[in-house]
Formats: C-alpha cells, sequence, structure tokens
C-alpha cells in the first residue's frame, strides 16, 4: 500500500486483487466443471469494470469521495487487530447488508490473507443468523465464488 | 417433505418448485411474446444454480448453516396458519427487504399452493405501502415472474 | 372507517385503536405484575402522541402526505384476501424492517380481528427467520406489547 | 405531465425518460470506448421492459398500486422546493437504499432537469457518507450511467 | 467551523446546532402546551450526551473514526451545491434510512439555514413516498421536533 | 453451554452475561460521575427485560421460535474461529445493521473474553466505515455502553 494513493475495498487495486463489479453472469454461471481459465476471465472483467470506475471517479475530483476511498482502505490496515481478523469483519458486514460485490471483495482478501474454507463458512453463518434467511440468496453466491477462488492459483486471483 | 432432509425456501428442492437464483438476465427478458419452453428453461436454469449451490453449502456440514437451511423450511409449514397464509407471509417480508430471488421463490410456492393472481396483487400492495417506492423495481420484477409462472403449467414450474 | 378522511395504520384513528408512537419507556415495563390499568395509561399515552401528531401533520396539508396516510389505510381493507391476513401480512413486513411502532399498530389491529395469540407468534416466527436474530429485540418488545394487550379488555385498546 | 395518467419514478414514462429495470448487464458493460448507439440501446431496452411492466402493473387495476404509482409521481412535482432539487432527493435516498434501477431513473430525470456533473458528484458525496462504503458498488455503476447519458443527446435519453 | 477539528453532523458542535442524541424521551413529550424552556432543556440534554460522546470517541484517537468524523462535516459544506440544498439532501436520506438522532440533527440545521417548514415538508414527503409507511413513525418524531425548533429561538437552539 | 436449554445472544442468560433489553432510557443517562452502582442498576434492569421476555417466549414453545433461539447460541461457540473473534464478528454485524441491543449485547460478551478497549474501537471502526455516518448515534451509544462496562467489575457485569 505504498504512497498515498486512495486504496482499500473499493479504490483502484495495484498490486492487490480487485474488487469484482456487482455484475449478474457471476451469479449462476459457475458450473461444476468450470475450468480455471473461465473462471478467471469472469473475474478479470468485474476487476476491469471496479478498475475503470474507481478510476474515473477519483478523477472527478470531488474532495469527500476521493478521501473516504482512501479511509475505506485505512479501515482494513492491521492495528489492534491483525489484517484477517479486518477482513473477516468486512466479509460479515458485506454478508448482512447482502453486498454482493463487496463480499466479493472481501472474499479475495481473505483468500489472499491465508483464511480457509472453513474460516469462511464460520464467518458467514454468524451473517447468516444475524441476518435471517434473506441471506441465503447472497451466501450462494458468496460460496460459488470462494470455490471460484480456490480454483484460481492465489496469483491469477489478482 | 418427506424425510429429514433440509429444504424449504433455501433448501435443496426435491419435489417441489425450486428457488431461482438472482438471476440478473431474468430481469428484463420476459417477453409478452415469450413462449413457455423458454420461461421454462430460464426458471430451469435459476433452479439449477440454486440447486447446485444449495447441495455444495450442505455438503461443507457446517452445524449452524445446516441447521438454519433445516429451520428455514419448517418455519412455512402448516400449524396456526395455514401453509397459503405462511407463503403469503414470506413473499411480504421477501419484498419489503427487496429480495429477488426470495420473491421469486415465495411466487412459485404461491403458485403451488393455489394462490390468485389478484391475492399476489394485493399481498405486494401491502408492501408497496409499507416499503415505499424503492420497491417498484422489484415489483416489476415479481409481476414478470409471476405472469411467467402463470404461462407455465404448474407442473413445469418444479 | 366511515368518511374519506385519511385512515390507516398511520391516519388519526377514530373508533379504531390507535398506532401507540415509539415510545422508548413502553419497552422494558411491562412488569409481570403490571395491573391493567398502568397498562392502559401507557398504551393511552403513546396513542396521545400518536394521534396529536397525525393531527399536526394532516393540518399541514402537504397532498403528498395526506394522500399516502390515505392509502396506508385502504391497503389494509378486505378485497381478495380478508382483513385478517392484511394485517398479519403488515406485522410480519413491520418486523422485518425492525419498526417497533409499526409492530405495535398491527398488533392492536390483529387483536381487535380476534387474531389468536398463537397465530401472532407464528407469523412473528416466520418473521425471525427470515429477518434474522437482529429481530429478536423487537420480537421481545413485541410479545410484551401484545401479553399486555391480552390484559386488556379488548375495549380498552381502542 | 397532462391528464391524470400515473406517472412518476415507476410510472409508464409517456414524454419522459424512462426508468430503466434493474438489468444486470448495464452494470459492467460501458466499455471506455462504448460507442453512443450501443448505450442508447442498452437504456432503451431497460426503458422497454420498465414500460411493458409498467403496463402490465397498472392494467391489473389494483386500487393501491395504481394511487401509489400516481403519488409516486406527484412527489417529484414542483412546490415549495423546484424539481431539481426534488430530483437530487430522489437519488441521494435512493443511493443510501442502494436501488440501482431507482438512482439510474433519477440520474436521467437530473439530465433533463439540467443538473450538472459537479452537482450529482456532490449528491453522491453525501449518500456516500450517509450510507458508507456498501454503497460504494452502487456508486460506480451510477458514475457509469451518468456518464453513459452524457455520451447521448438529451433527446435521445427519452 | 474554523481550524481543523472534527465537525459535521456527528462532530462536537461548538458554534453551531448539536446533534440530540437517540433519546427515547423525545418522542412523545411534545405536548402541545410545552413552554420553550422545557424544549430547550430536552434539546440541551440531548446535545450534552452527543457532545460528551463525541469528545470521548475523538480523545481515543482510533484515526479512521477521527478522519471519518472530519469527512462527515465537509461533505456538507457549499461546493457545487449550496449549504441548505445539502442539508435536505441530509434530511431525506436520514428520514429514509430511519435515524431519528441524523432526522433531529439535519433538522436543526435546516433551522439555522433558513430552510421554511413547507420545503421541509415536501423534503419528508419525498422521503416518505420513497421509504413507505414504515417511515411514518419517524416523519411523527420528526414535525414533533420541527415544531419545537420553531418554538425556540433560533439561537436558543444551538 | 452445558444442557440443552436455549443460549445464545437473545436466549436468557444463565452462567452468562445478558442481552440488555432496547432500553430508551440507557441512551443519554451515562453521566460522567455516574457511579458503579447506578450503571450497574441500569444494566440489571435491561438485563431483567431481557430474561424475562426470553422465558415468556420460550415458554410459548413456538418450534421455530425456539430452535432459532438455540441456533443463534451456537453460531458464537468455538470452531474454526476462536469465540472472541465471533463476538467481533456480532458486533461489527449489529453495529451496521443498527441493533442498539445487539451491540450492548456482544459489548458485554466481548468484555467477557477480554476483548481490549483499542479491539472495540477498531471493530467499530470498520462497522462505520462499511455503515456509514447513520451508525455514528450506534456508536455514541455503544461507546457509553462499553465504558460503563469498563467501571463495573466484570463479574457485576452479569
Amino acid at each position: 500500500m505504498s504512497g498515498r494513493r486512495p486504496h482499500g475495498p473499493n479504490a483502484p487495486p495495484a498490486s492487490r486483487a480487485s474488487h469484482a463489479s456487482h455484475a449478474p453472469d457471476l451469479s449462476g454461471d459457475t458450473g461444476a466443471g468450470a475450468d480455471g481459465e473461465q473462471v478467471g476471465s469472469a473475474l478479470a472483467e468485474f476487476r476491469a469494470f471496479r478498475e475503470r470506475m474507481n478510476r474515473e471517479i477519483l478523477d472527478e475530483g470531488n474532495l469527500v469521495i476521493n478521501r473516504f476511498f482512501n479511509l475505506d482502505g485505512r479501515a482494513y490496515e492491521a492495528g489492534a487487530l491483525d489484517v484477517k481478523t479486518k477482513e473477516l469483519l468486512g466479509l460479515v458486514a458485506s454478508l448482512v447488508l447482502r453486498c454482493d460485490d463487496c463480499v466479493t471483495y472481501h472474499l479475495v482478501r481473505c483468500k489472499e490473507e491465508g483464511v480457509t474454507r472453513a474460516e469462511v463458512f464460520e464467518t458467514m453463518s454468524v451473517g447468516l443468523i444475524v441476518g435471517g434467511s434473506i441471506a441465503i440468496p447472497h451466501l450462494r453466491r458468496a460460496v460459488a465464488r470462494w470455490t471460484e477462488l480456490e480454483q484460481l492459483g492465489e496469483g491469477d486471483a489478482r
């Protein structure tokens, strides 16, 4: 996270994985037989939208928006809590607020931080109990996304 | 709903209609002239995603998630209230919480329980007043889905 | 509901029970030993705020607000569905949206329509599953309110 | 807005721009090099769904729904506040409630009312601060939509 | 708002009116006959809680929280839109998100900026249509608060 | 968590700290000079309401509700993640969903699990960024509650 440029879940990813856009066709197309390449290009497509729009937003130069994007990145940096715990916090908050894009972003970050599948499921089980059955469609898409990330090499997820 | 396997709005449907996934392309493609086959295959595609993900989720063996899925099914079983009334409750709750997938699932179940078009519209009118204009885009998609179900034979909806 | 004056869950109640305001002290004060009179005066206090504010709002003469209040009343009138079913719909929608005042109002209306305690609990069980544990504090207050209504004579609830 | 037919953000647009349906493929496909024609046909497709469904809904003749659609239109008419200000109110409310379709509708209306890009960004910056990072994916899609509208001639947006 | 200290809707008010805490007893006690002094002391009590807690929060020195508080203030400063319009945006966003404290804060700010009663009602009518009947209890409390502010001299509101 | 009786954030606490009810007078009354006894009795009062209502709810014998209460407790038990992390997840989910009672419950549990003030603030900073300024009034009450818990001996918090 070098430099002072906006970063975080919603800022233009440099060396970190991208926050996939709210891409509808991601919802149902992760076939059991989907090969890694197909999966990778789907994530790549969403990352592309996310990066392009972040750039367009930041280039507008709205002070409040740009500072918020920067702050959004800082919220997940290590402090009293480590990065992994903070990503789990971001994941459960995104799930109960039912934001697929935000869930995808934090799943990508969790993968990078070495979170295990069991840890992801437990985090989401808390979100399911807190948020109720209304969270289930988002849970399905989240699990599809996580499985997709497991099929990719970690480096490809970026 | 024989046996003890997880069921309900978000569990793997066996003999009951499936909970269509939050599939984006369902939003606008229900042409007035859409023939039953096209409609059926769209619903089939979403059911496929829903069933596949439910299976993947339940196979993970997370106790809390699996029990919740089971409990989710029980909530709509007959008791002091009949099944039809409970499905209407599920429908209005899904509409005000703006969950398209959940709305689709309960519409399918309502169709199976013999709910009429007028009853569906009245239920959704309560949801519209309670939830406000923010519910209108979801109302549009719900009506498109209901009309789609009417065009199918009831058996095909499963 | 004679005449054309605004009515409904949020309109000035004439002969119907009032929609108690979001009154904080209702939350925890329903002692097991609370006598009917204390309970009645608490409900009376909230009805008073609700009625006074409805009058002040309607007297302002804002066309959109006044028509919405009127429409809000019509949404619960008998049609393809009976009044009792519509009140249950209003109750579950209010619970999942976590609005204590709205829950209180629909509980009062349910009591007037002869809904049983078991029916209220089943309706709220659907809301609990759909909305998750975040609805539990509202469930507690709803049950306290319902027990309160049972302790009152139906006539006193108005 | 002549006549008495239902209008507003969610009613069948006659001479005004349409409220694009919640169309998933709009999310990510606004290529930097997208020409106006492609953009226009995408908006046209969504308008078509919106108009068709509004017609189907209104033709059902549900009194509460039809009156609500009418009232929804009146809420944005000039009064103590001018139309432009009201559209900005509708925009920020739609953003914090995270309704992409509603955001799209109000962006189209803002464009018609001569709102500038800077005004749109400032309105959305308020929504971002109030609603938090969970609003960012919606902000991205909103900016993509606004840029799309700028690329169209105003007349084509209808 | 001189200097660089955190300000805004949720920061310690210096010379500006305070953001009353979510104080339950404000809900129903604004009697028609309430004299200014009673009203003033109620607002004063809530301001006291708000200011004390803001101080305690900021003194903790959490970088993300402190910067967010600062940014929250900047979002309402004049730019492409004037301060009055931005306060109306904050008001409608707060109403549809059903945050009584936030509504109270923006009403106080609106009063300071010379917003009229009719403008406040029109802003809230948009929020009511967008947010639905679930917003009505909040509307009642908002109107009670606004009337309270009118009874106070503007200077006393601080 | 001995026995099979319902437990968890919303179940009757036996040996664990209670989930204070959504008690309005807790909002603003934590005077800087409040002595421990006053604080303790406030928490005791809320625990009393919570426990009494949980008992009344569970005694009703609604299968779905009772099982959900049980499941709610299991969600926070140690597994792939430890109890402390799960309580932080519950805290941030409660904050972004803006449920004061739920926040209070998880703060009490965090105190029991040895979570530090800095960890609580960092967890809430994530919730603030995700949820936006609308969460600030809840943040204020959460900090007041946490400080209250620090003033109590851990044993007294139960």
